[in-house]
């Protein structure tokens, strides 16, 4: 869709301008600007009718997104995704919060989207309670939220859109599965959310397909802290040192994503275990970190383009249209991206119940690491 | 700073209750609410008159952000540190656009936030041209520039904050030469930016002070795509395939910034090369990434937290204040962090002018890489 913004700058004139000759102000403008502007107009098939708002008051209209922590590389990605959409399709412009899973600064946000007149928002939370974003529709508000369903069994006003998360990680341990591996393990953090428990819920179904329910256990890595996403990775590390301690390892490790891989790789490393070839990982996401690891990091990818244009789309429909409970958008395809980090297992491990030989000693001297 | 969302949250009521109680519109108001939000002021210490366009409109005040993408770690690294000291210590709530280094989106996106009447803007760009910034600022704007001063030998009405680039690019060469490096790379982008050319100058001058200048070389990636920043990891791969294949390849190389440094020591995989023993690698950043990579990248560390509030401050100080031209705010100290990346040279480099022998096959199957 064409925006006004898209026509000064192919007019090569700011956007007040276009709005003054769409509006009937251009009394005072160079004859020859208006020619141009409106030759723009009508070479570009501009409607402005369809952007009455923007019109009115001279506004680009505001789409308001909350994120976890924007430091989390995946939301950096999943928020560029949104923004270039919101922008050249719809011509928004993102206000942007980062609230660290925490309530009270989500409600806080959606007061000032209030105060601002922004009824639009596109909400990453994975929450377990959502009740705060349900009353911010009854006040006015078109909410879509990424990565959770509705409560089951509740008729919700808020639009949900998520990949196919018990799909990811089921596929994601049948590779493990198809490799030989036989004793496996999900690696995840503190805290339930809902994507997290249909990840956990797609291992078992893999695990139990396999025969192999007993085999398969949740590791929980700890709390994150205040910062949120962007330490998972450090979480995933820490972890690490606990399963080289453990009398029987998993061969195996599924991660929450694909940050928690890279992190579970550094530590497995630290404890003086190799990937593959001591212990197979696959990641959740596709982000383009997981191509620059080493090893390189086999993954889940989620159709991340899909997902923002569905956000975006079910945000910025009219509010009319979005007060229609449209049930839970779950994307798929997902796609497995075979490379470096899922060999079969130890030959021990296939043999007998014995436990990993550490093959190297610990590593120590990180250095100080940045946050 | 106590913000009108602080009194809001202690006192368990909405922002626009307690604008209500500050102008006087508490007469339809619960006794008890007005009692508490009153206390809740007196608690702590809340001066309304900061906040006075707040209070008015009843709206937290917005400071527009532009970056370069979204998607590239580094700027959400700086991102959610301005927007950590913007909220928690001036109540601001961010606007924000990506604007791949695109002049025009860049302008474009100062017609949006003056449209909204948002007038203090922070933006990471590093153009070389920044008359767009200066028209701004005589439109009322107060702008602050990350990582590129005021044009030499003009005076200028943009804030500027930045690292001390020269220096990390110098501190990181030194540390090569320390170890005994001869054949210095520095790896970078097409297109200079000011940062860009203060880093190189950084490194040669490490060069030149080592007797090396000589043996000193800077070695071009090529241009980044329509996404930017958050493929220089990829530029960084496809150079190091360039690198193996020289008659004398470097061997010790700085890196432009972590991700690149990243994406180089990806690449030399590839090509069979190894970090340190063959080839040794410097970053400049300080990213938590590079923590995590394998082996841990040795990377000069960029005082982040500080930059950030001095943006913000430099972009929310009175208008007045502003237009005083304060020159360019130059931060330090960098943190060099050792870590695994760095080796003394190969011993055939330290000889003679023998070329590295490749000692693994080159890797394939890198997989579909994901955005």
């Amino acid at each position: 869709m064409t925006t006004i913004q898209d026509v000064a700058r192919h007019a090569a004139v700011s956007v007040s301008t276009v709005s003054n000759v769409l509006n009937g102000r251009a009394d005072r403008m160079r004859p020859e600007t208006l020619a141009r502007v409106e030759a723009t107009i009508e070479a570009l098939r501009f409607s402005p009718s369809r952007l009455a708002r923007q019109l009115k008051t001279g506004q680009t209209p505001l789409l308001g997104l909350l994120v976890p922590s924007m430091a989390n590389p995946m939301y950096g990605y999943i928020a560029r995704e949104i923004e270039t959409c919101a922008q050249e399709k719809f011509g928004h412009r993102l206000l942007l919060g980062s609230t660290y899973r925490d309530r009270a600064k989500e409600s806080a946000f959606f007061e000032d989207l209030l105060a601002h007149g922004v009824r639009r928002v596109i909400v990453i939370s994975s929450l377990a309670d959502e009740r705060h974003f349900e009353s911010a529709v009854e006040r006015g508000m078109v909410v879509v939220s990424y990565d959770r369903g509705a409560t089951p069994g509740q008729r919700s006003k808020v639009g949900h859109v998520m990949p196919d998360n018990f799909e990811a990680a089921r596929m994601a341990t049948r590779h493990l599965v198809d490799k030989g591996h036989r004793r496996l393990a999900f690696a995840t953090v503190a805290g339930m959310t809902m994507s997290r428990g249909a990840k956990i819920a797609g291992f078992h179904a893999a695990a139990e397909a396999a025969g192999l329910r007993a085999k398969a256990r949740v590791l929980d890595g700890g709390p994150l802290n205040e910062y949120g996403d962007s330490v998972i990775a450090e979480v995933g590390r820490a972890m690490a040192l606990q399963i080289a301690g453990l009398r029987q390892p998993p061969t195996g490790i599924v991660a929450l994503n694909d940050l928690m891989a890279i992190g579970l790789m550094a530590g497995l490393r630290d404890a003086g275990l190799r990937v593959p070839e001591d212990i197979s990982i696959v990641g959740i996401d596709g982000l383009f970190l997981s191509a620059l690891s080493n090893p390189m990091l086999t993954t889940v990818a989620l159709p991340v383009r899909d997902m923002a244009r569905a956000m975006v789309e079910g945000a910025i429909r009219p509010p009319a249209e979005a007060s229609a409970a449209d049930g839970d958008k779950v994307f798929a395809p997902l796609q497995l991206i075979e490379r470096e980090s899922v060999a079969p297992p130890p030959a021990a491990s296939r043999a007998t119940a014995g436990t990993i030989r550490t093959k190297a000693k610990p590593k120590t001297g990180r250095g100080r690491t940045a946050p």
